[in-house]
């Protein structure tokens, strides 16, 4: 095996990696998530995004296989890791006649809970970052944030928050985010993030719900300026994402704590863990191309 | 004094009261809270609403005396009760000529927190029931719920959980409420709804945002049928909101926790109470027509 094409296929974008022994020598990102795609479909957007590349093997991951994706691929229960994913691929033929290998989501039974593509991004992370395989705590923040444990390079638990899109209604839809200033969202007002967070912490077993409100009358207070809410509001979610998911004791906090995703994002949470006495290694990047070579070459069978 | 027009004027909707001697004589309910007035705003408004009706003094209660309302009144700082809300009535002159009295919102330095609307209920709930006014805990759900913790007639402490507007953008703009059958919310599934309370309950201290994404995952996973989604997120939410309160251990349990409001909102809570091993009081209803004659009342000067 020399070549690979990658493809990290989500709900709203589709990012295709030219894999070379394990090196991405191009990035093509489209606008096309599986809730986006252009005229013609599936095929259309593969088509475009691949053109001019070698046919070679073609692995995705994401919500392509999801219900409302390409082609449903069932969930792998947990504990599972890199090598079981990859003998539990699916595939299909795309209407160049050629194969597409889709990766499988994860289900916890606990919960039950659900991933698609983060399994991924934790194979390539685990690859990136091999001491990570023996005892670890990722995180993977975002829409639907992800925390994981990681044992002898088996993911043994996972639960999600949904911060990013409880953060994105509230702002858009709710009362928290009427009528503030129209670039209210470009303002970085790390003062008034770590606020958030502080009062996200120090609500303690109440939690998160007894303080959103707090959004609206510390601004109607005068104690809150209009431009700072969305920074607050943001503050108040990912600090109760790092309280809520500590109160659980399902995640080992004497771990480091490995954040994996958009670089702008982790240094939120790496602000905000600092409120909570944690450190936050290094964030890794990029993993969802490393995890595609990983599942492919532990695939063998089909390169 | 024998009469009085009170106004209800909230965000969504203004109800007004024509009362006798403290008797409700008329009620009329217009769609034009103060975000949806018709042409001609607030004085085409009351003008409409109140046609026919005598020349009486007029006291107006709610959003209407917010920043975005009629005339901004200031809030009143807690401790405060009835008497004291009296004194602090604020005035305007409407366009027929007459003063419309208007009625501040409360303010809980601790938070802070604020409200505007439920003061009067409150006043109107411990007139109807004298035997809270010792000392009780007020529970008045909706968009965002107030509990309420009462000494001597003195509102002491309050606190606010946006647990009807959660549920609303969670339900139109967020995944959980995405794909769900086009009737999914005129299903009453008490079942669903249960399950929902008992998640949030036994979240313990990590709390509802470690379970809200089970409202999908639950769903994809056949455990819950998608039609029952909304009435698990209303428990789920219903659930948090009592798990929440009861934490912060700002408000006695030991009390019997009096509803005021809708009944079938109440309705829902109230089965909710019986997870977490409480009784919510039977229902109060019409609690703003009779603050509003209570203050009034105890206004006088006006009168």
């Amino acid at each position: 095996m020399s070549q690979l094409i990658g493809l990290d296929w989500g709900t709203s974008s589709l990012r295709a990696y030219l894999l070379d022994e394990g090196s991405v020598r191009e990035t093509r990102s489209r606008p096309w998530g599986v809730r986006h795609l252009p005229e013609g479909g599936f095929d259309a957007a593969l088509r475009d995004v691949v053109a001019d590349w070698p046919a070679v093997p073609r692995l995705a991951a994401g919500m392509v296989g999801s219900r409302n994706g390409w082609r449903e691929v069932a969930y792998l229960d947990l504990p599972t890791g890199a090598e079981i994913i990859a003998t539990a691929l699916s595939e299909l033929r795309s209407a160049d006649g050629d194969v597409v290998h889709l990766v499988p989501g994860l289900r916890n039974p606990r919960g039950p809970d659900v991933m698609r593509g983060e399994e991924t991004q934790i194979v390539g992370a685990l690859a990136l970052k091999p001491d990570l395989a023996a005892r670890s705590t990722l995180l993977l923040p975002g829409t639907h944030s992800k925390w994981v444990s990681v044992r002898d390079g088996i993911v043994e638990d996972f639960m999600t928050l949904m911060t990013g899109e409880l953060y994105a209604v509230l702002r858009r839809h709710s009362i928290l985010g009427a009528g503030l200033p129209a670039d209210a969202d470009a303002v970085t007002d790390s003062d008034a993030f770590r606020r958030g967070v502080c009062a996200a912490r120090d609500s303690g077993a109440a939690g998160v719900t007894t303080r959103l409100f707090g959004a609206r009358s510390l601004m109607l207070d005068g104690q809150l300026d209009p431009a700072a809410v969305p920074d607050y509001l943001s503050g108040l979610l990912i600090g109760e994402e790092f309280r809520a998911a500590l109160a659980t004791g399902r995640m080992d906090a004497a771990l480091p704590i490995q954040p994996i995703g958009d670089e702008a994002l982790c240094a939120r949470y790496r602000y905000a863990a600092t409120e909570f006495g944690l450190n936050l290694s290094s964030t890794i990047h990029d993993a969802a191309a490393q995890g595609l070579w990983r599942i492919a070459s532990a695939a063998g069978h089909f390169l």
